[in-house]
């Protein structure tokens, strides 16, 4: 092997990619990424068998060829190399990378060793406009269960329903749904949450489109010269449309940014209580307020004007309810509920296009 | 107690004082700062008994009085809160805080309780620069020791020589020594590193001087309405400039900025060897070249155009020598020695006020 690449072209790539390749593993290959010339181009690919990505990158190739090489090394080192072109050489198993300053070898491992990288043969393919999903994904991811003990809720649910293209998860404490776009595609994919973590790392403004190929087993994500596939997680999502409640007792309605500061001070005096805070809305006075109590250190009321119907307490989370309002779009949100102890909701007053639950606390 | 403060002026303060405050230590209080009226002011203060930080702000005070609260509750929560007026009234031994959007309750403990801030009585006072201070403890303090083992090494060393304001630091593997200013003043003084470490965080730019006083047990530093007291670190100061060359018969003149890129790229290979890398100074081809091996990995040779005297080798610490490079001021530097197990120094080809000494590694 014997090319021409860009130091920031090859450190792009290996910044996209290395992130995935696991140090800690059993298999040691795993720690390294695989170099290896296709046509023109040069791949950088790594997998930890749950998810692999691999970024093409244009090349001057002279000789092809393919080796592994540790993954944590050549990205520090490719990042720390002046901008300009690097010559790559590959002698036996020696990677040689030379620029005008610089010359080093770096150890590799045959790629023959590598494990294959799963890949879709004939799947169905379809687009989605990549600003829409990555907005769709940072809503959605917040409420996944990172909790080996239930896998299905460690995904992400994204799924057509009449029509209409939905992404959702929950971890059973909270639940988020976002209404993505108008669909004929029938799609029905339960996706791994840390998985999309990493496309989202993959999703820069210049991408315009996310092209998805699915099967079976797996699905594919193409964002610009990066493609990110996944297994799939099988096994049945729940049913959580019917956790949602659609009319409500008590509601309040106020500026995200009010909701936001009142619940983070609260948030406080809630530290021993896990997080514990109770809200009030207080129909006579236009207000909600937020009670909290640290019995060794002392209490919290903080309250800020709403349009209230109907008086009304709960107990959440606060964890969760900064987790929602850090992820929600609009100026003015609404938060209601039914009863103390039943689903608390929060929107967008303007755009109904997502929606997020909690569950309250017993207190 | 009853007062009324700017957010902005308590938050300040509590920002500044609250980081001494210890929640791991032996006397739970030490947990806590100590807010206090003096006249038309309100002080915030903390201690860990080797530091005390008193940060004096201007109030309306209503009833005078003091109280102690948890210090990390306390700044979190001042810093939460929106700016504008702060309402703090004592009730009992309860901290009652309020703005027009937020009531809280703060248990406190009486700061009859708390230790007596140490202070000093009749010593002698003194000012310095705070830029030029500040400067001289930045390129400094990495030379320190953190090694509790041999104390006096855990101190800068401030003093005057033949008129001339010196502070220097040296783990004994580095040595770095700034000459401050001319000065009439006889100092000598060993202050602990990790106080000058929140000195360093005190010093803003607003702050023109620093009024220093010191008598045998402690020092004061004034910066602004800021006082920070340290207790002196007792031992006699090695003669360290004993250890500094003046002659050299190797040395290498070169952009700073080159030779940070070429050790940073060698450090990555240096890993498992302590950081160790081969520096050779090229007289023929007026290069310097750093060499470094990782057995398993790889290895790398990085070289950069210097201007040298007498070709020669020596082996460092890489991490020394990023250390050094990184608070160095110059464009151009030397970097000289006579042998390969004798010091190596690094000064600014300009400006000789700062002299960083890296002893060698053997290899």
């Amino acid at each position: 092997m014997k090319l021409q690449v860009t130091q920031e072209n090859l450190a792009k790539a290996l910044n996209s990619v290395a992130r995935v390749a696991n140090t800690r593993g059993t298999l040691p290959i795993l720690a390294n990424v695989v170099l290896k010339t296709v046509g023109t181009r040069l791949t950088i690919a790594a997998t930890n068998l749950d998810i692999a990505i691999t970024h093409y990158i244009g090349s001057k190739v002279s000789d092809e060829g393919s080796i592994t090489v540790p993954a944590k090394l050549m990205q520090d080192f490719v990042n720390t190399l002046p901008s300009g072109v690097i010559e790559l050489h590959l002698d036996d198993y020696k990677l040689n990378i030379k620029t005008d300053q610089y010359k080093s070898v770096i150890n590799g491992v045959s790629a023959e060793e590598f494990p294959v990288m799963p890949d879709i043969e004939n799947g169905k393919t379809w687009n989605i406009d990549s600003a829409l999903f990555k907005r769709g994904l940072q809503q959605v991811l917040v409420a996944a269960s990172s909790d080996e003990a239930r896998p299905v809720l460690t995904g992400l649910y994204l799924r057509t329903v009449d029509g209409q293209l939905i992404l959702a998860a929950t971890d059973s404490y909270r639940l988020a749904e976002k209404v993505l776009m108008k669909t004929k595609e029938d799609v029905d994919l339960l996706v791994p949450a840390n998985a999309m973590q990493d496309l989202l790392r993959l999703i820069d403004d210049q991408s315009e489109n996310i092209e998805i190929t699915s099967d079976e087993q797996q699905v594919k994500f193409k964002v610009g010269d990066i493609e990110l596939v996944a297994r799939l997680i099988d096994g049945k999502y729940p049913d959580y449309q019917k956790l949602i409640p659609k009319e409500f007792k008590s509601s309040a309605v106020l500026k995200r940014s009010d909701l936001l500061n009142i619940t983070k001070v609260s948030s406080l005096f809630a530290r021993e209580s896990a997080g514990s805070i109770t809200i009030s809305l207080d129909d006579d006075a236009s207000k909600i307020n937020i009670h909290s109590v640290a019995s060794q250190l002392g209490e919290n009321t903080a309250s800020a004007d709403a349009k209230i119907t109907e008086s009304g307490d709960i107990t959440l989370n606060s964890r969760y309810l900064l987790d929602a309002l850090a992820v929600m779009n609009g100026d003015e949100i609404s938060l209601s509920f039914n009863a103390k102890l039943e689903p608390c909701v929060l929107s967008d007053t303007k755009n109904k296009d997502y929606t997020h639950v909690v569950m309250p606390l017993k207190s």
